[in-house]
């Protein structure tokens, strides 16, 4: 009976799992629990712990547990996961693959036990196909299992155009389709600042490297930081998503949906336009494409069924 | 020496005033000071003590003095100037301009006196014309001299356009040029949710009867209301332009700017696509405009003109 | 199926009403419905969309809703009671009780007939007789219906304090117990700057001179406004208590509570600490008086007494 | 000409200092440089850029640049010092104060030489005689040179307050005076939740166990994580900090403030209550204490001036 605060899981306790239990916290978004495995149980109560005795400075109210006990995530509304290995040097695509998906698979069979009424964001790469896999694994209707890359794209994006003119990012849209990194599919057309349309305000030539360099953006930061990968971003870009759901927000936000037919595809995981509100993607847009746009996201496509092949 | 919180002052107490200063001192955006005339000033003070009484309740830290004395004002960063009459049935047009244009005369004399280096935002109708009347009386540069109708306008467009959808607020941008509310140029190409173009959205139709309601906006809240007019819209929109001043944001963001051959048009206020940030308006953002729009465009500046004629 | 946006009605559409429903929309709390008489139907809708046409430049996503008709206050999470009249002069305290307690009745069975399991939040003065009137009506458990005094008593305390100290507000914890304005019991023992006691800051001379001020706060506003009464500080008041509740927080904040024997009190609203979290009030927390807080208790207590007299 | 926006170096771009860099941008309390050492620039300008990607999708403006270069951090408003190593197994204490000064006066050149107006907020341990130590080398006033203890302190203690009783982090008053960690001095007659003491709340053996383990409570993250140390609260400590400055709140805060005479101690910097506002430590609060308190305090003024003679 009365007002429940929202229970959020994250798993994976990593650099993007603990930012992104960081902002829900900050955010006051719901109770956080933070998982990884049994290994890692110590560092994961450690970093919830500082975290949760950062709220009292911050002004926030949330719980913040760190456990490798999936019964601690009972009841959850909305559960992130975060959790996979990174690409080495020398591993090859598939084993990337098949590790991960091994790993969505039992961190999903555990997930769906104790919250099976909760909507699911999947972070782990490649993300288009560890989406279909813990779809697959939940038996959950499609509206209930996301997938996150084109926040974190458009964000890049919108970063960058935003340091170009020497704007507020506040104004600055930006639009991508498709896949993550190389496979996405820019929508030029589709970013403005604050309605007005980039070619105004930037030459073709400037948009092209920033495009470029929008599509390296994840390339740019791993070698940047020498090990490791982003995480500030893509956590910010998860908690966008568990916002828009939790707080019921009707956004329309690029998402990782599973089409059925939508853009022509079917069956397979694939960045679209959505409206992301308290039932998970509520909507699928479907826009117009000009043939140059339809081009790249058949690629995207493409890319994406090769992986999922790898899974079968 | 040291770190400086700004200091806001605002010129009318009435309800847009006032709701204005509660507005910023919520957003902690600096220290207030409500000024009225002074037969206004026991219910200014009585309004300002109110406010700064919910303060601890809201958590935010701002000193908010009520007074009829400009000499509080003293060393404001900046100025709002919502002072002045509203046109009552039967007061010809005329009539209310020659009116308000001797209080933007009076006001403005006072706000220079004690704060020569302010940046003044004027909210008073008919906006375009006051707004040139502060600029003229103030001798300011005209970066420092800015009103206010864009905002306003494309922030009802906006509402109805999430209204209509049934999606946030947050994700539809809109753009309106020119003057306010009749005389307003809806750029609906250039208007969008989430990047995606509002008539992939909404039937023409629909959008032609959304516009039509922007344009009467003001008239559709004072209808209702009975007595008086909107002051919540307008007060949120007067903040948002104080808040890119203050803390420097750098905005694209319609404003009420003196024109010296932007867009042909010379020696007039008339509203534009602007960067408006810690020194004003630092840039003037000129626009492609099909023919329909800069017949539109004309228009609005003819019905300025028109205005600044009687003010001569 | 989902998650779903809290619904928060306000009742009475008047300064206090329509204040509380802006900053309820402000903080993101849920969607609004603003409820007046039908004879103020229209001013309630002007208000309403005033209010939503300030949600986009505001960036926060609130449906507001101005109406008549109690039907679409259906399924409330949180009702909010700022309905009834004020004592104009030459009013009997009788008639006043007598007027308002009829309003009470009426609201109140509306809102019960279509929000069976809200909570409800009363702000309508005498405060402590209505809460108990609403109480009755209802039907509801004690715990869901609640009345608001002491967090804007107390506001206003810190307020003053703050100023006499050129301190934060963040800072000052004030804390009274008992009734509103000439009836509060200010506990100066429990209010502290930052945890340091306020006899440590303040010289008893002008705490004395401060605590008169807070209690004569309301007649202080109501003295310079000329005509009304504070609205600003009560709506904020309110609203902590709404957010309390939404988000499940577990504040410890005055209440005005029902009590079964706590403080030696049996079948009267009163004043006292709390426990408010998502089941309303939790929790009452009883301290240990000294014999003058005692007294003054008691005949805060007395106070209500009559008025319930009254009532009967 | 015009309103600026707050400039705050972060120099040492470990876990700490950037998740302080990445606090400061939510907030919008200025643009961010953070610095490292020219070895580690590259993963600096990574994390760097990794933030600024995030801040069009968290709708906050701040530009954030990682640099080795202290040309960059020229005109800084404030400067955070996190610099320094971590006392590692084997290592004497000695080892470690004479390491870290070495570290604070090569900074600290650096920091004066570029901006020589900021104000410079210190976390690198032990922290008492590193602030000194920036304190001595930079010449400033001692307004202009604080450290930070207290903040954490008290944060962890009221976290635990919190949990304990299962209330709001917001209405938990926690007051310390004195060193950090061990040294720490817990007032607890100073400390509340919403006014009411803790003793009325919690057991005397359960505060002592609560006291007790904010002692060690950087210990108990330690011991946690395996590797480094607590980096979340701290930031979230610093930060509070310096928006007291940047916002000019005239926060009652715990500061590590130069003493001359206060508390009967001259000559050390060490945890006392000061009012931090946009002119840094603009007063220290001086309490009576209890015999008891006062001889805890003796002790951890022992305890610097011991670390102060290894520095001569």
């Amino acid at each position: 009976m009365g007002m429940k605060r929202p229970k959020v899981s994250v798993i994976g306790s990593g650099f993007t799992g603990a930012t992104t239990a960081l902002m829900i916290a900050q955010k006051e978004l719901g109770d956080v629990v933070l998982v990884d495995i049994p290994d890692q149980e110590d560092p994961t109560k450690g970093k919830a712990l500082d975290m949760f005795e950062a709220t009292p400075v911050q002004g926030v109210d949330a719980k913040i547990k760190g456990t490798s006990d999936y019964k601690d995530t009972k009841g959850s509304d909305v559960v992130v996961i975060t959790a996979g290995i990174a690409r080495k040097p020398g591993m090859s695509r598939d084993d990337l693959v098949t590790t991960n998906s091994k790993i969505m698979k039992s961190v999903t069979s555990e997930v769906v036990k104790y919250s099976p009424d909760c909507y699911i964001v999947v972070l782990t790469n490649p993300v288009d196909a560890m989406t279909y896999s813990v779809f697959k694994e939940s038996g959950f209707p499609k509206n209930r299992v996301i997938g996150q890359s084109g926040i974190l794209d458009s964000g890049r994006f919108r970063s960058f155009i935003a340091e170009e003119l020497n704007v507020s990012v506040k104004d600055v849209t930006g639009f991508v389709l498709g896949g993550h990194g190389d496979d996405m599919v820019p929508m030029v057309r589709y970013s403005n600042v604050g309605g007005v349309p980039l070619d105004t305000l930037v030459s073709e030539e400037r948009l092209d490297e920033i495009i470029e360099r929008t599509r390296k953006g994840g390339g740019e930061i791993v070698g940047l930081l020498g090990s490791g990968s982003a995480y500030y971003a893509p956590a910010a870009s998860i908690v966008q998503m568990v916002e828009a759901i939790v707080k019921d927000q009707r956004r329309l936000l690029p998402s990782i949906a599973y089409l059925e037919g939508e853009y022509g595809y079917d069956g397979i995981y694939l960045g679209v336009p959505t409206i992301l509100g308290g039932d998970g993607i509520e909507e699928i847009i479907e826009l117009d494409l000009m043939e140059e746009e339809k081009k790249q996201l058949d690629k995207s496509a493409d890319s994406v069924k090769k992986v999922l092949e790898i899974l079968e």
